[in-house]
């Protein structure tokens, strides 16, 4: 089969269109915000990413009706007052060899070229290995006069993180973006990497909708955030008990479902 | 070589023929039943599946004779009264990489796509992690419609299980099935998951040849699962007799060989 | 680069060859008996196969000269009485992936198909787990008539061993040599499976010598197998005095050297 | 996408040019060696090598700006006097799979071929697994007549060293080169193995200046150098007060970073 397999479900026409990548990864804050992203705009399904770069699963919806794991492309026709229609990638899965990562990525870069992007924003979080109150927003990017420019919306561009570089696909659409002719801007949430973070998420998302004006409703990121936060709390609470240890760990699982 | 190789050892016309895949898997129950299946159709061997996805391995018969490890595809012509020739995949492994799962299923569904098939029923096990008495058939479909038909053959879908999806080729029939057109049905035993289950294997064949008002003599698959419960019970009681545990591990071995 | 790349050394025409096998894998007994084989002939360089399957490593000669890690192809002109001339296929490593094992095998077939082999043996150890005084040699074939012939050679068929198959070239060999219409025979001589075992190789190679009507000449073989017995006799001292144990590392780490 | 994507950055002639190899590895030495010479001569950026086979993995530079991994080939044209210009491979990975190894090294070394290069120089560490004061630089090569002029130089060739051959880049350069026909020397400097050794890499770099008569200055090259010693000095006082033994954890951890 092909490595890569993009099937189109609409033909549209769009307005040097902006692709904002957003998939899991730590503390899932990429996935949450371009899921949230996509559902508040609302975009439409533009195409099905299918790759044997990602495993060789489905998932059983409520109904008992099946669905090849995939990345997925929506659009959002932007307002005539915006230069800018928009594009969300989101997905079940990043790809799971280091070779996956760069053909999917490549092919996803490839067909948004095609569609006319030269915009790229890549949404993900930061792990910080401790507990973060307010997250601030960490940047990188392909060009200095973007470095310049997000700085302005608050962007915190460290000398020392992230370190290591970017790993995976944050990364690689930047990279393999530039080899496009693509400029683009990784933005990364700070997060504890303890479990998913929409408060990380919110804060991500609120820098990209100031960078390209668009007015989101934050309630229901909000109270998933509190959500979190309760059952941290509680965790937290019953790890101060060390005597009941036991009993904290149910909500502690419960942690990796909410996203 | 070609990534997947099939041998055709005989041209036939079938009437719209349904795919039945049962592979190793968790608790053989898949493998189980398709085999049983295929021997009491009886069907008779229309394809050989080799692959660089398989092991590099061969078997070696008792009377000496090597065979390289494959998928085999079997064919049953239906009596006139049915609409349906049926295909049963069955096989030594599944693909042993997620790219060589991809790759194996597509191809064999490509082949499939050529001889007519439209329709695919996978068989697989359902690991509750505890023994159990009355297996249970879990269902997944690829479309609601065949959820709703197979709700009235008593296959239960829920609403929590199998959680985390499906993974490896019974999802994966289906998944890939859709973009070839197909429409399935992922018929799952419920099984401990700790050894080879006859038992579960027959109440999903039990279940299959319902909807393919297939008749079928379960009795050497009663009998296996008989044998099967007699070493489960002797286990049992081995592990009673804390003093004696080492005199367990003969039998517990013998039962990963049944099958 | 090509995944497989044979480079022909010499070309030459060939009466009806049989292709013997023999790469390094249980107690190296394969290619101890290949390789010394080839040198009693002797057997002339053919051609040499490099892979991206095998490791990227070159072996540094005592001269200091390199040489690519490769499987080699030699060729023995039989006299005019024998109606097969021989190949050798001998080298440093088995493919490293399973779908590596798969295409070198493939190419290599392919490539001796062409010069016209229709018959392979393939030599290797078969791993008891336990010391063996007196190696039997074990066999497996392509076909019934085969398994036959080599009874009357002495070479055992068991009903239960090898119980798993055959893994890797060995097999492989036999296995896909079949889709090349190719008979053939997997010569197993028994071996601990503790070190190399130059003596189980010699079992191997009396049987086919017989088998293809070959005068060998075994002097430096058996030197090799009294070498391995008196370092093996050392360990197995220095291991009954307890106190010394520390004394039994340095000759047991010799063992793997001997080849 | 291209497993291994060359993008040239200029257009040059070069004279009759000698390829000089140092990717990550042991000690970095060869890493060390490339990246110091590249800046000394200076070297200009003639190609980006990107490839799967690579981490999917981008960097930030201080000034937040991202650069994909990649091998890189600088040229440096050498002033008349001398009949061979340049070429400098260096970069941040050696590719991550022995596949990887094979593919990047075989596209590089076509490149290479295009662009007239004949001879090729591969710059390594050689792990001792104990200090070492004075490296040697050991050597191996393609052919016996580099080997004997290598020996002027004070290369050491050891019958027993490396036992095991090269693996990763600095051998395929050479194993494969000979399949293009290239000629070429890989020059080992000996190293502890434990941490970055500048010493080693400019032991090296001094036998390599003599052989292509380049006149270096290694002033920076020995500063690293006392930089690391000094920290090595360190954490071996440290060692010596088992009763601040943490202490000793941030200097240690300072090695790999100086580079």
């Amino acid at each position: 089969m092909q490595d890569v397999l993009i099937r189109t479900l609409e033909k549209v026409e769009l307005r040097d269109p902006i692709l904002i990548e957003g998939l899991p990864g730590v503390g899932n804050v990429g996935k949450l915000a371009a899921d949230y992203l996509r559902d508040q705009l609302p975009a439409k399904p533009l195409a099905t990413i299918y790759s044997k770069f990602f495993p060789p699963q489905v998932y059983v919806g409520e109904n008992g009706v099946i669905r090849l794991v995939s990345n997925d492309l929506s659009y959002w026709k932007a307002p005539a007052s915006s230069p800018h229609d928009l594009l969300v990638l989101g997905g079940d899965y990043q790809g799971i060899s280091p070779e996956g990562q760069y053909e999917i990525t490549e092919r996803v870069l490839d067909y948004c070229s095609g569609l006319g992007v030269h915009e790229v924003f890549t949404l993900a979080g930061f792990a910080q290995g401790r507990m973060v109150e307010e997250p601030k927003v960490l940047g990188a990017a392909t060009h200095l006069s973007r470095v310049e420019t997000m700085k302005k919306f608050g962007v915190v561009f460290s000398r020392t993180d992230p370190g290591g570089g970017l790993i995976g696909a944050s990364g690689l659409f930047l990279g393999l973006g530039r080899l496009f002719g693509m400029e683009g801007v990784c933005l990364m949430g700070e997060t504890s990497g303890y479990f998913v973070d929409p408060h990380s998420a919110e804060a991500v998302l609120k820098v990209l909708s100031q960078v390209l004006l668009l007015s989101l409703d934050f309630t229901s990121l909000e109270a998933k955030a509190r959500e979190i936060d309760r059952i941290a709390q509680k965790i937290h609470e019953a790890e101060q008990r060390p005597s009941e240890t036991s009993g904290a760990a149910a909500p502690r699982e419960d942690l990796g479902y909410i996203g």
